[in-house]
């Protein structure tokens, strides 16, 4: 029989279709393949193809926007948002809008067309974690922005239009609405419990053991509880800790290594798939607050939403994450 | 400038995108075209095939899950929730579950294979709006459910597993997350000035005119101020109602004929393209109401849910509401 599950921190609730049950080869899956030819603007030599570098690592005496670099951050060139102006409220009636003010950045992890987040070294995936804290850190001088939302389309099937592997992150004027949504949800926790419900998720994971993929000294890797789609994936700091940019550095290793092998057996259980992930971490000025707790969110594209999820906001899952964590402990990488 | 605008009902904002502007014309779209041979199901003479029909509309001398029908309602093969069971709701630790019970069916709108709702004719059209009218208030009658959800799959892209024109329903233990939060919405309205925040919006549409698509009688067609996708597109009855089913019968033919000249103007407009849409009603039980107004909301599937979508809650829309309307206004059908 199936199972209506909700999410503790998001009043949502999932379908976990057994019906349905469906295994990773079960899954229609349009495969990430590298394409050969053409030219790419992210690949090192084509620097003067992007807008101008914003940040980058690599050789010491490398010059600026010139090969050299292991990665790269620049403006997107097409932006959702536009870093120039101020930031205008004004009202239409019953209506309310904003000038679209923000930064769009594109992380661009690699010089090599071919590597992936998944192939590439420990150290290099350090790299990019570092970026993402970096610009967080730098972006939140910028008093017009609120938060900033980093995250990763990995295949055409899950949003990306260049196959180099890249990240992206926005700085938005306002607090997104699932971030808000996460917010008060974990609020409501705390004051009726004074713990962090994140904590208490991960109390309860390690107890019960069915979900949990991954664990190291500092880190959590778990498939949760109610998840709205097959082999959604979470990665959380076992220590409270409100804001991804606080993370302490000598943590940043351990992450690298458990995220490196989250994708990995991933792309062992699924094959070569179309994923996102996103960064979930405190708004601007709340980085040091009790009731949030920072996390990775991944979500390999293995279904279509549709009317029924458009029209009610849940969704139906056929894989349990008690059998998505199965087969992710025993992927062998 | 791109623009930040807000959902007056949801906490959801959206960029319209400028900079990203887009035509019909430059949007990829997957058609959705007839593929010959294979079998199907929903044909008719194929009765046998489908689970036993719960409501029919045809030949008054037909017999029962045999030919002569003009429209079938039949239980899903596959049910996202079962219908047989009790409603036990129980706890693991912090989270929540509930049995998945529920009822999944399907409208086969039209015995035959080639014709869409935009295709049919008018009085086929009515049919259609008065099963689902039908089968909600059939479901109604079930003490377990608290919502039943009409919504439409068109096109692969769009989540149709089978060609055969069909929508279909979901009946609910609970109140879906969506139509929560547009009832919160819509209350706190109407706590604050004492009318409906849809009829409001309708009054405002008229008077500014630049996102109305069509108009009749009883009826008013829309490009919502704040749409999520290109091309999302409303229709809302223009006296206020709460709930679709008490819809009076003398308004049926004239929401036939404002929904099927919409769709129309769509497929003019973006060619035979995959879409979704839902019907969003009052829940069981809140009928009445004054705060709510139900409306159907057709979403056409030309831009990709990708990882900023998932993490923030909101929505990059690269064709403003008022192109859009503009383009459907001036499609010649």
């Amino acid at each position: 029989m199936p199972e209506l599950r909700k999410d503790p921190i998001l009043d949502r609730w999932v379908i976990i279709s057994t019906d349905r049950q469906k295994r990773p080869t079960d899954f229609f899956l349009p495969e990430v393949s590298h394409r050969e030819g053409g030219f790419c603007p992210f690949c090192e030599g084509n620097e003067d193809k992007t807008p101008f570098e914003i940040y980058a690592r690599g050789k010491e005496d490398r010059k600026v926007n010139e090969p050299g670099w292991s990665l790269r951050v620049v403006p997107n060139r097409f932006p959702a948002l536009t870093i120039e102006g101020d930031l205008k409220k004004e009202g239409e009636g019953l209506y309310d809008k904003i000038t679209g003010v923000g930064a769009h950045e594109v992380i661009i992890e690699t010089p090599d067309h071919t590597e992936t987040l998944a192939s590439m070294s420990v150290e290099k995936f350090i790299e990019v974690l570092e970026a993402y804290r970096a610009r967080i850190t730098d972006l939140k001088r910028d008093k017009r922005f609120k938060y900033v939302l980093v995250f990763k389309n990995h295949g055409m099937a899950a949003g990306a239009s260049l196959e180099h592997s890249h990240s992206q992150l926005i700085a938005l004027p306002i607090i997104p609405k699932r971030v808000g949504e996460e917010l008060a949800g974990s609020k409501r926790h705390f004051n009726y419990k004074e713990r962090c419900i994140y904590c208490d998720i991960i109390h309860q994971e390690i107890s019960q053991k069915s979900r949990i993929v991954l664990e190291n000294a500092h880190f959590i890797v778990l498939s949760p509880f109610a998840p709205k789609s097959p082999f959604e994936t979470w990665i959380l700091p076992k220590k409270h800790l409100a804001s991804y940019e606080n993370i302490p550095s000598e943590c940043m290793e351990s992450l690298a290594r458990i995220f490196s092998e989250t994708l990995k057996r991933l792309d062992k259980a699924l094959g070569s798939h179309p994923y996102n992930f996103i960064l979930h971490t405190s708004p601007f000025g709340l980085e040091n607050i009790e009731y949030y707790h920072w996390h990775f969110e991944i979500m390999p594209k293995l279904t279509k939403t549709a009317g029924f999820e458009w029209g009610s906001g849940f969704y139906i899952n056929p894989t349990s994450p008690e059998e998505a964590a199965g087969f992710l402990r025993e992927a062998k990488i």
